[in-house]
C-alpha cells in the first residue's frame, strides 16, 4: 500500500456493517443485565448461569456468522486485516462492554495469542493457543508492580531463577486484568532473569499457567471502587512458583523486545475502542440534549451546549483520524518509526474520550454519575487508559525526543 | 465587620488548630477501616459495630473537647463563628471522609438544623432538631426527581395535597443523600403544592418523618459505581404518603424562599470542603514525587511535574480566597449580594479539587485510581458536586447574568 | 476517487519538493527584507524598487519552473490537482510570508479568480481574469462592514440601487484585504439589493473596478497595531459608485449562493497555511530549545518543554488530518456534506497555529515577541483568522447543529 | 496588621475613589488621542507638543490634587500606603495607558527611585531622585541581553571593570524600556563584575547617566510590530562607557541583592494593573454582548457567551484576591515569605488577563483586533508580562520548590 488510505475499504464495509449492527442490536442491549448479575450468586469472581448464556450466546452468533478473531493479521486462518481496516472493527466494539469479547477481539487476549503464536512451542500452542482462537480459556498479562513505578519498566523486579529444568518465580504483580475471571488459564509475566545484563536485556517475558501453585491472589485492585468482577484487576503474590524452563518466551533478556511487539497494535485497538466509547457518549449527549428540558427549552438550546457539542465532534475526528494514520504507519511494516505515532494517540485518544464522556455525564446530570446510563463506567475505563501501557507522560517524552531528535541530526 | 479580614482570628486559632489535629492524627487513620467494614455483618446498608465504635468513639471525643456544631452561627448555643471562621473549619473536616460527622456538621443535617431551628414548632425542635444537635439521629433532603431535570428546580412535581389535617404526597425523589443510613429519621421534602401560583410559587418544603408508610426505598443510586453505603443516596417512591398539615415548612408557596436560605451556607461548605480535599491530594502528589523513583530520579524532577505541582498550588490559593470572599460576603448579612459569588465558588471550586485530585492520581498512577489512597473515592465525591446544587451551567448563567445587569442600569 | 487516501499522491511528490525547496530556500530568507522595506520610500503603499525585485524575481523563477497558479483545479490550463493535492501546496506556502504569492495562489485573489471564470462575462475575463492569472494586479473581496456584525452575513447593508444600465452603491466596506496594494484593480463586493426578498436572497455579489470614482480609502485598518502595509486591510466609503449592471454577478439575490461556493475552498487553503505556520513555529521552538542554554541546560532539558513539544506536534498532526479529510470531503463532489467539515476546520487550525506560535514565542522570550523572528507577525496574521470567513463560535454552531440533525430526524 | 485584610481601608476610600474617577474620566479619553499623535512631527521618538499638552497637563492636574506619587511607600513624603492599599490604586491606573504615568507612578521609574532612595548618594538623590520625583525625567532599567537567555539572570554578561576611579563597560542590553523617550536621563544597569565569585555575587548594579559616551541605540525592539514610540523598548550597545566608580550601588557582586529588592512591589504593581485592564476588557466585553446583534438577538444571548462571561468574572475575582494576598504577604515584612506568593501572581494575573482580552476581542470581532478599541494594544502588552521580570516557567519552578521543600524538611 503506497498511499494513505485512511478510509474503509471495499471487502471491509460489509463487515463492519455486521460488526456495527450485532453491536447496537445484539450487544448493547445485554451489557447492563450482564453488569446486574454479578454476584447474583453471592460470588463476584463466578459467572451466574444468565452470564454465562448471555456471554456464550453472543460469541456463538458472532462465530456463527464468520465475525470472529478479527485481529488475526495477514493469516490464514483470519481475515487478514490491515491495521487501519481492524481500527474501524475496535472502534465499533468498544462502544459495548461486552462487544470485544463477542467477537474474541478482547485484550489482552489478541496480544497474548500473537506471543503464543509467534514465539511458544507446539505444545504451548496446543494448550493455550487453540482454547483461546475458540474464545474457551482466557488469559492474562502481568506486568506492572506494587513497590516501583512500572512507568519505567526496567523497575520490574519479580525474580526468576533457572533451577535445572524449571525456572521459580518470586515476587508480586498488580494490575493483571482478567485474572479474576474463572476461565483464565494462562498468564504471561514479565520478570528479572538479570541484574547484570544491560539495563533493557534483564527482563524476560515467561509463560505461567494461572494455576500453577504459589500464586496466591491477594485481593482485586478497584477503579474507582470498582472491582470489575468477574474480569477483575488482581493483586497476586508468586511465591517459589515454578515452570518448565522452555516457558521462558524466546530466551533471557529479551523481555522488553517481546514487549515492544506485543504493545503497538494492542494500544491502536485500546485507542479505537476508546474512539468508539466516545462517539456513543456524544449520541446519547445530543440525544439528551434534544429530549430534556429545562427553563422551557431543550438543553441543547441552553448556554454553551451547541459549543460543547460541536467541540465534542471535532476532537473525536481528530482523534480518529490519528488513530488511523498510527494504524496506517504500522501497516508500513516499520514498528519503530510507528512508535511516535503510537505514542501520540496513547495520550491523545483517551484524553478525548475522557473529556467527551465527562461533558455527556454533565448534560445527563445526577443520572449521568449513576448506574442508569453506560457514561460513568465507561469513565472510569477510559480513565485507567491513561495510565495502562504507560503513562501519558512517559509517551508526550517520546513524542518530544523524535521532534528533537531531528534538528540533533541537522546539527551534524 | 467593615474589613473584608478574610484570614482567621484570633479565637479561631486555638479550635483550628484543635481540629485540623484531630482530622490528621485521629479521624484520617480510621477512614480507610471504617470503609473497609461495609457489609462485613452482610448488610451495606447496617453499621457493623466497629464501625459504630469508630465513628462514635470520634465524635465522644470531639464533643468532649468542645469541638462540637461548629455551623450554629450567632446563637447562644454554639460559637458563634462567622461564615468565614466557619470555612476555615470546614477545610479542614474536609480532608476526612468522616471529619464533617465527628464534629456533627455534615451535609445535609447542617442545612435541616438551621430549617427547623427557624421554621419549625416546637414539636418539631424536640423531636429532630434536639436529636440532631446531639449527633443521635441524622437527616435527608429530597429534591431532585427522576423525570425532571432538576437543574430547573421549577420542574420538581412531587404532589402534595391537603386533605383535612394532612397533607398526601405522591412521586418520586432520587439522590436522596444519607437516605441509606439507618439513622436518617427525618427529611425536608420539596414538594409541588399548586401549579396556578406564579411559577416560584408553586412549591413547597414539608417535614416527612423517614418511617412514615407509604415510601419506598427502591434502590440506591451509585456514583462512578459507588452506592456509598450506608449512607446511600436513594432512590424513593411516595405513594399516598400522609403528614400532619403543619410539617408544611412557613406555608405553601414557600419553598423557593427556604431553599434559598438553605443552600448558600451549605454551598460554602461543601466547596472548603472541596479545598481540603484538594490540599490533601497536592500533599499526596508532592510526597509521592519526592518519593517514587523511575529513570533514576524522584518523579517529581520529571518532565513537567515542577509545573503541575505548581499549577495545583496556584489554582487552589485562588479557589480558596475566592471562597473566603464568598463567605465573607454572606457575613455582610445581604444574601442576594452574596448570591453570585456563591454561584461562582459552586463552580470554581470543585473543579480546582477535581484538577487537583486528578493530577495526584496521574502521579500516582495504577495506586492513584484504586483503593489504596483516598483520591479516587474523594475524586467521584468531588465529581457530584458540579451537579449537586445546581450544574455549574446554572451557576454560570447566574454570575453572567449580575454581570450584564450592571451595564442594563447604566443604559436606562 | 472512493478510498480515502488522505497521502501525497505520485503526481503530487515533485511538484512537492519543489513547492518546499523553493519557500525553505529562496522565499524565506527574502520574507525580513520585504517586511523591512516598507515605507522606506516615504510611502507605505507603494512598493519600494527593492520590493518588486524581490516579489517578481521570485514569481518570475516560479512561473519558469511551471510552479504556478496551483489552484486552478480541474483545468486545462492548470494542474487539475484535487484539492487535497493543494493543501499539501498551501501548507508549504504558508511557511513564508511571500509564499502564497510567489506562486500566485494568494488570497483572496484565487477565490476571486474562481469567480470570474464561472461566472463572469468574457470582458470581465479578459480585463480582469487575464491579468490576474499573469499575477500582473490583484483583486479584493469586499464583504465586512463597520456597522453591522458580519458574522451574521444577512447584515450586510451597503446599498445597490439599479439605475437605468448601472448599478449604484452606497455604504462603507472595512477589513477589504489587499485594498491597499497599488496592484489591486478589482474589487469584489457583497452588497444588498433587496429588503423585499426572502433573508438570503436580498443579497447580491458585484465587479467594482478599484478606481471607479466614489470611492475613498478612508483608513488602513490596524491588525495588534500593525497595518500591514503595502497589502493592507482598508476601510472603504462608496458614494454614489457607479458600475455596469451587467458587472452583477450571476443576477440579484445570489450573493450567498457564489459566497458559499467562493468560501469553502479559500478555508481550507487559509487552514493549511495555518498548519504551515505552526510547523514552522514549531520548528523554530525545537531549535531555539536545543540550542539556547538556562540554568546549565538546553532548554529542551528544562521543565516542562519536552511535554509543550510533544502536544504541539500531536496537535498540528490532528489539525493536518482533519483539514485534509475536509479537503477529500470537498473533492467528493458534494459542497454541503463538506460545509461541516470546513467549520470544523475553520475553528480548529487557527487554533492549533496560533497555540504552537505562542508556546514557541514563550520558548524565544523577547526575542520571539520581537521582530527578530517570524513568530510575532505570525500570531497576528493567524488570530485574524479566528475572525475571517466568520467567527469560531458561528463555525460551531455549524457543526454542533449538523450532529444534532441526526437524531431530529430519527425521531421522525 | 495581623489581620488579612484584603479590602480598602477607610482611608483608601476616598483616594481610590478620586484615582478611579480621573482615569475614567480624564485620562482614558486622552489615551487614543495620544497614541494618534506618535510620529505626525516626522519624528517618533519625539512628543509633539499636543503629547506633551496631554501628558503634561494630567499630571498637573493629579498633583494638584495630591494624587501623585503614591507608591512611596511608609515615606513622609508620601501617603504611606501598604502594598494592599497601593495595589487597588494601580488596578484603577491600568485602565488607562496614561494611567500610571499621570499619577506619577509608572514602572519602571517606581523601583528605580526606591533603588536611588535606598542605596543612592546625596549626589545621586539630588540628580536623579529629585527630578522622577517631580515627574520631570524618566528612566530605564536594563537588564537582558540578546545573547544570554536572561530568564536565568547569572547569564547577565555586560562586562563592568573598574578602571582608576571610574568603572568602564562594554556590551549589549535590550528590551531597555523607556529608553526611547526622549526624557529618559538615567539608566540602571545590571552588569557583570566577576567571573571568579560565587554564582550569584558576580552580577552588580550601576547607575549609568543615559547621555554617557559610547552608548549607542541600535534599534528600537517592536512588540508585535509596534515600536511602542515615543517610550520605547531599546536595543542599546555600551562601546567603553565609563562612568564614576561611585554609582555602583551597594558593591560588587549584590546586583542580585538589589533585584530582589526592587522587583517585588514592582511586579505587584504591573499584575493589578494587568486586573486593571482585564476589568477594562470585561466591562467592554458585556458592552459589546449587549448592544451588537446578530441573527436577531443580542450577542449576549448567544452560543456561550454567558459562560465566557461568567469565567471572565470569576478568573478576574480569583486572580485579584490572590494579587491582594501577594501585596498583604509583602506588607508583613517578610520578603523571602512573600516571594512565592509573587511568583504565583506573576504566573497567573497576566495569563488571566490575556485570557480575558481574548475573548473581548473575539466578541468585538474585526474590531476587537483593530485600532479602535484599546483591547489590541492591551493584549500586546499583557503579553510581553508572561516574560518580563522572569517567565512564566521560572516563576511555577520556584512556586514548586516551594511546595516540595515542605516535605524534604518532613523527611529530615
Amino acid at each position: 500500500m503506497t498511499n494513505m488510505d485512511l478510509g474503509m475499504t471495499e471487502r471491509l464495509k460489509p463487515i463492519h456493517e455486521k460488526v456495527s449492527r450485532m453491536v447496537r442490536e445484539e450487544i448493547m442491549p445485554l451489557d447492563e443485565e450482564f453488569h446486574a448479575e454479578v454476584g447474583k450468586n453471592g460470588d463476584r469472581w463466578s459467572y451466574t448461569a444468565r452470564q454465562t448464556e448471555i456471554l456464550e450466546g453472543l460469541k456463538a452468533k458472532a462465530r456463527e456468522r464468520g465475525l470472529w478473531n478479527f485481529w488475526l493479521t495477514d493469516s490464514e486462518r483470519g481475515y487478514g486485516l490491515s491495521t487501519v481496516e481492524y481500527a474501524y472493527l475496535a472502534e465499533e466494539m468498544g462502544k459495548a462492554h461486552l462487544g470485544a469479547e463477542t467477537f474474541n477481539c478482547s485484550a489482552p487476549d489478541t496480544g497474548n495469542m500473537e506471543v503464543i503464536e509467534r514465539y511458544g512451542t507446539e505444545t504451548h500452542k496446543k494448550e493455550w493457543l487453540a482454547p483461546l482462537l475458540e474464545g474457551k480459556i482466557r488469559s492474562a498479562y502481568l506486568m506492572t508492580e506494587p513497590d516501583v513505578a512500572s512507568s519505567d519498566a526496567t523497575n520490574i523486579s519479580m525474580s526468576c531463577v533457572r533451577d535445572g529444568d524449571d525456572y521459580v518465580l518470586n515476587g508480586e504483580k498488580w494490575w493483571s486484568s482478567g485474572a479474576g475471571d474463572p476461565r483464565c488459564k494462562i498468564y504471561i509475566v514479565m520478570v528479572k532473569t538479570s541484574s547484570d545484563a544491560p539495563k533493557h536485556q534483564q527482563h524476560s517475558m515467561i509463560f505461567v499457567p494461572a494455576d500453577t501453585p504459589g500464586i496466591t491472589k491477594l485481593r482485586a485492585m478497584k477503579v474507582y471502587g470498582d472491582d470489575d468482577a468477574p474480569h477483575g484487576h488482581l493483586h497476586l503474590k508468586f511465591e517459589d512458583v515454578r515452570v518448565p524452563a522452555d516457558n521462558l518466551i524466546l530466551g533471557e533478556g529479551r523481555g522488553f523486545e517481546i514487549a515492544q511487539g506485543r504493545l503497538g497494535p494492542g494500544r491502536i485497538h485500546h485507542c479505537m475502542r476508546a474512539i468508539g466509547q466516545a462517539e456513543m457518549a456524544l449520541e446519547q449527549m445530543c440525544k439528551r440534549a434534544m429530549r430534556r428540558e429545562a427553563f422551557g427549552k431543550p438543553l441543547a438550546q441552553l448556554g454553551a451546549n451547541y459549543d460543547i457539542i460541536a467541540e465534542c465532534r471535532m476532537e473525536i475526528e481528530m482523534a480518529r483520524l490519528l488513530c488511523l494514520k498510527a494504524a496506517w504507519m504500522m501497516d508500513q511494516g516499520d514498528p519503530r518509526a510507528a512508535a511516535p505515532w503510537i505514542s501520540q494517540i496513547k495520550v491523545v485518544a483517551p484524553r478525548v474520550a475522557l473529556k467527551v464522556t465527562d461533558e455527556a455525564i454533565q448534560m445527563f446530570g445526577g443520572q449521568g454519575i449513576s448506574q442508569d446510563t453506560r457514561l460513568a463506567r465507561s469513565w472510569t475505563h477510559l480513565r485507567t487508559l491513561r495510565l495502562a501501557d504507560g503513562p501519558d507522560a512517559v509517551h508526550r517524552r517520546q513524542v518530544a525526543r523524535v521532534e528533537l531528535k531531528k534538528y540533533t541530526q541537522e546539527k551534524v
